[in-house]
Order: structure tokens, then sequence, then C-alpha cells
């Protein structure tokens, strides 16, 4: 695979991103966010969502040249409807407003309706705990990407609602929980399929109602479903989900799962929270007893099969280090399209030419 | 074991309340209180906590004298030191000016620490949903009540920190998520082993790290620990618990977790939000939306194992109904004690003696 300097992706997403009609601001954002998502590990996030971005364009979803709407607005919150901007600059713009109300009434709130692919709702809650806020984030599929079973279900009816939670720590990198509230994302189902693989054990039921570890199942006629994740427990997992619905699909007017709403050409539905620490407690106490207690859950001896805890978001973090460090890999597939995008903006460029990165060859 | 009219219940454990020092306003939170757990089938948060109740006000831990103070207060929030107060006199106290602050600004939260035993999260966040709002309500140990080993770890370090989420469904009953963020309560695995019955699998890990049924580990030296809630996804019920130590824990300065911290006089930390529905969205097209999710989500056929899918909220709504038609069951050994508390009080007593309710014996 091709390995890249991340400054290098950045500065070429920035440029194809302009090419396609992005102002400076909205063209920054979407780069430094997808490739802030590979570096933190979440390659799916990443880089390779340019080529569904520019698809996306040419459809008419993705419309650079708009822009998000403020419907209302308050001292502690908004709602915003994203329009055919990025989902990024639309996400980026709403939790920097409600960091910036949070900063004078403590606590605000924000809500999107009709958002395009927001990327890794992680990135949002980071900006947060630079800030010396808590963040929160949720999503939903504007009531489409149904994939996920109700706990003591077996047929598809919610998508998989992610939940993002960030603050500082004292650490050098902050807490982070990014999670699915499904036992795992549906493209992960796609990825063993692709590659001819049986599934891990409690991730799907098929459409009897019976698990399998066959990732055929989930997209069969009739479909089975992923699992809300939980365990023995999955009803909290479930429960989890319904509420990520009801914020960022019921208080959004994203719109919430109903039978035979299937649009592929969804939207998504979000909810964003700042809240000011030091409204409640002096920041540096706050940040003391955070890292404090990292340090003593870390201190924890490993269970069977694990050599070391984790902090929610160290993970993320040793990834940064690593790929700041040693670059960015890339799969040949998608390196291909984008060199191919960018072939077809340099075709049509009047002016300066996009130029490609350099990029060291590996061999994993 | 003997059977109640939950009415004749309530106005018993005012009467004591009365009794043993608590204005009739305290009486009345804490009495409703504990019955509408045993109503919702939360027995353990139910009637039997008179008991404690009445031997923490013997060691001095609760002062019915005693109210909790706001030590700061503003348009969106407040900062609550729960004092010597009953802990439901202080998390209902909270919550009603969490919600009247919601009903001016749109959204507010209150910390609370130092509180006593505090009893079912989901009634203050029930109180929420009846003011046509979302409630949040998460608590921790204070630092203390250790069970629960991070993802990975075999060590206790977390408490079993509950998170509790309620909104307005449009049904007979609020949607509630009320859950433990481990795969089951301290209480439960002292249980079975008091029935001398092995645990289900993945409950516990043993000291050295390996997975056990066995009850007595969790009180070995050294001990074992409960595992979050997720199974194969357990880092996602671990990063839950991390967080709500942050929520209730280092934003109300009630303390996380430390090494050598398992204070037996452990009071709780809480985090309580409020946030005005209508404020975001209509109220009724809010409503609306979780009503057909509802719906929806319900008409999923039941899985290998189950008769039918249920909304967070539901069980307690049947149970509910159940025992309001029936009455409220307790164990022998829970009403003999009650008895013993009512004599001593009424020996004490200048005036009313307290009357003890009528039961009718059931044979289960």
């Amino acid at each position: 695979m091709p390995r890249f300097d991340h400054e290098g992706l950045r500065r070429l997403l920035t440029d194809i991103g302009r090419a396609i009609g992005a102002d400076d601001d909205a063209a920054g954002i979407v780069a430094r966010h997808l490739i802030n998502a590979n570096l933190a590990g979440h390659d799916s996030h990443g880089m390779m969502r340019i080529v569904q971005y520019v698809q996306e364009m040419e459809s008419g979803k993705i419309d650079p040249h708009d822009a998000a709407r403020v419907l209302d607005e308050w001292d502690t919150g908004a709602v915003i409807d994203a329009g055919k901007t990025f989902g990024q600059v639309a996400c980026h713009n709403a939790m920097r407003l409600a960091i910036d109300k949070a900063r004078h009434s403590g606590l605000a709130a924000v809500t999107i309706r009709n958002a395009n692919h927001s990327g890794r709702l992680g990135t949002y809650v980071e900006m947060a705990a630079e800030s010396g806020m808590i963040g929160m984030a949720m999503a939903n599929g504007g009531g489409s990407g149904q994939w996920v079973a109700p706990f003591g279900g077996c047929e598809p009816r919610l998508s998989t609602n992610p939940l993002t939670i960030g603050l500082p720590s004292g650490k050098p990198f902050p807490i982070v929980l990014d999670m699915s509230t499904s036992i795992a994302p549906e493209g992960k189902v796609r990825d063993y399929l692709q590659r001819g693989k049986t599934l891990p054990d409690g991730w799907l039921v098929d459409a009897t109602g019976n698990p399998t570890c066959d990732p055929h199942q989930l997209y069969a006629i009739p479909p089975g479903a992923l699992r809300p994740f939980g365990g023995p427990a999955g009803h909290k997992g479930y429960g989890l989900a319904f509420i990520v619905d009801a914020f960022a699909g019921a208080l959004s007017q994203a719109g919430c799962p109903q039978a035979g709403d299937f649009s592929p050409m969804h939207r998504t539905g979000l909810f964003m929270m700042a809240l000011q620490i030091d409204r409640f407690a002096p920041l540096a106490e706050f940040i003391l007893r955070i890292s404090e207690m990292s340090d003593y859950v870390k201190s924890s001896r490993p269970a069977a099969g694990f050599d070391r805890v984790l902090i929610p978001g160290e993970f993320e973090h040793e990834q940064r280090q690593q790929r700041t460090r040693e670059g960015i890999e890339l799969p040949q597939s998608v390196w291909n399209e984008v060199c191919d995008i960018v072939e077809t903006l340099n075709q049509r460029a009047d002016e300066t030419a996009i130029i490609l990165p350099e990029s060291s060859e590996t061999t994993s």
C-alpha cells in the first residue's frame, strides 16, 4: 500500500475541496476532518470518503456552495438545517456555535437536521474538550439506515445510532468515548462478507430470529439484523439506541425510524451539546480528578487475553502518534480513485493543477 | 409473603418519616419514592430501604432536619451540596430546580455532591418527562463502591455508575432508560451467593483475570470484579462508566475512584439535566415521532427465546399496573424489620401511634 505524510494528504484534500467549489474555510474543515480520522485509526471515516463526496456532488446531494441555516437560536441553543453543504462543515460550525453559547451560559445544545455524511463524531467533541468543556454528540439516520434489531427482536428497525462524549483529561489526549450503539457498524459486516469470512458470535440474528455468523444474512430477503451492543444486557445498548433516536431524530425533526422508510438519499439528524466545566467546578480540579482516575483505572492488572487497560481515547491517541510519525497508508484502490478524481479536476481547471503528494510504498 | 395495598404502605412510610423527624414535604417525597420503586418492580430500591435509612439516622449519616445547600446558581445550572438530608429529598428538589431553570432557559444542569442513598434514578427523569422535558441523571459512588473492572482489566476500579434518561412518549408511560453501566448490580451477585447459586456467564472475573461463575470471587481477598456491560463490546459499557464518573463525580466534586478510597460512609455524586423539548421542536410533533417509532420498533418479530419486543420503560409500566391492582408483596423479613421500627417509634411517641396497614398473605 502507498504511504503518505499526513500533511501532504491534507493539502491534497484541501486542493480537491477548492477545485470542486468549496471556499477555503469549508475545504479546510473537510480536509482536516478526514485526515484526522485516518490519523486516529478510523480509516472508514477518512480519506476514502472524498470519493463518496465527489459522487454525491455529482448527484446533487452535496452542494459546496450551499450553507447551513440557523432556523432558530437563543442563549442556550439553536436549531439548524444543514442544507446541502458538507456534513463536516455543518457539524463543525454547529459545535462551534454550541461552544460559544456555553461559554456565556454554561450549557448549550444544538440540533441539526438534514445533514450530509458527518464523518467521525469524535472530532466534534474533541473541539469541546479543547475549549475546557464536556462535549456530547449523537447521530441517527434520520429514519433510514435501518440495520439494527431491537433487543428481543429480529427485524432491522434502528440505525447504528452513535453516541460520543469528550472531555479534557490532563493527559496528552482528551477522554473520548465514540461508539455505535450496535454491536458493530454495518460496514464491518460488509467487510467480512467481501473477505469471505464468518462473523464473530453474537453480531447477527437472521430473519427467523436465530443467531447466525453468516454475513450474507444481513443482506438477505427478508433481511437479518445487527444486534444492539450489550450481549446478555443488550436491552441497555438497545435502550441507548432508542434514546439517540429521540435526541438526534425527534428533537432535531430529522425523523425517526418508521415503516417503509429506507431512502438511499437519507440525511443525518444530530444533537450536539457543550457544557462549560468551570461554571460547575474549577477546571484544574476537574482535570486533576480525571487524570488521577485515569491512572488508577489503568493500574488494574490485565484480564486474561489483554496486556493492559486503556482509557477512552487512548487507542486513537496512540494511532495518531504513530501515523503522524510514520505516515498514513491508503489501500491502492482508494488511492487510484483519488488519482482519477484529481486527473478529471486537472483536465477541467483553467489554472494551477492539483499536484499529487509523494508516496513511499509499504509491504503490508 | 404479606401483600399490601400501595396506598397503605405509602401512608405508613410517611408516618415513619414524620416520626423520625422529617417534615411533611420530606416524609412525603421519601415515601412516594420508595413505594414508586416497588410499584415499578424495583424492590431493591423500595420499601426495604427504610430499614437502612433508620440505621443511617442512628449512625448520624442521615439527619432529617438537615437540608441541601445550593452553593452556586445561575440561569442554566446549580451546584448543590446535599448535606445530611435524605438522598431522595436532595435529588427531588435538584431535579425540580433543573426543570424550573430549563423552563426559562431551554436547558439546565445541576450537580449534587455528598448525597445519601438516592434511590431509583428513573423517578427523577420521570419528573422531567411529566414536564414535557427530556431528563437525564447519572450517579457515581463519590469514589467508593468499587466493584467493576475496566474493560481488559480484572481489578475493581469503578462503581456501577447508573445512567438514566427519560422523555415523554405519547404512551401511557414515559420512555425511561434506567441502567447500571456494569453487567449487573453488586446486590444481584450477593443474592446469588446467599441462595448458593452460580452466576450467569460473563458477569465476573476473578482476581487472576479469568472468567468465573462463582459469586464468592467478588468478595475474595484479593477480590474479583464485575464486568462492565457490553459482552464482546465491553469497552463501550466501560467507556460509559468512565463518562458517568466524569459527570457525577468530577463535575460535582463528589470525587472519582482513587487508590485506597473504600469508605463505607461513602456518599453519592450526581449530575441531573433537563431539556425543554418545545424550545427545539413542537412538543406534539416530538411525541408523535416517539410514539410512531415505539410502535414500529415493537412491530419487529421476536427473536428466538423472546415473545415480544418492549420499549424502554414498558416493563416498569406493566409492573406498576399489576402491583397497583394486586398490591405489593414484601418478604417476611423486610416486613418484620419494618414492624420492629414501628414498635420502637410507637414506644417513644408522646401522641398518636403509627398504625400498621392490613395485609393479605400470599403463597408465593
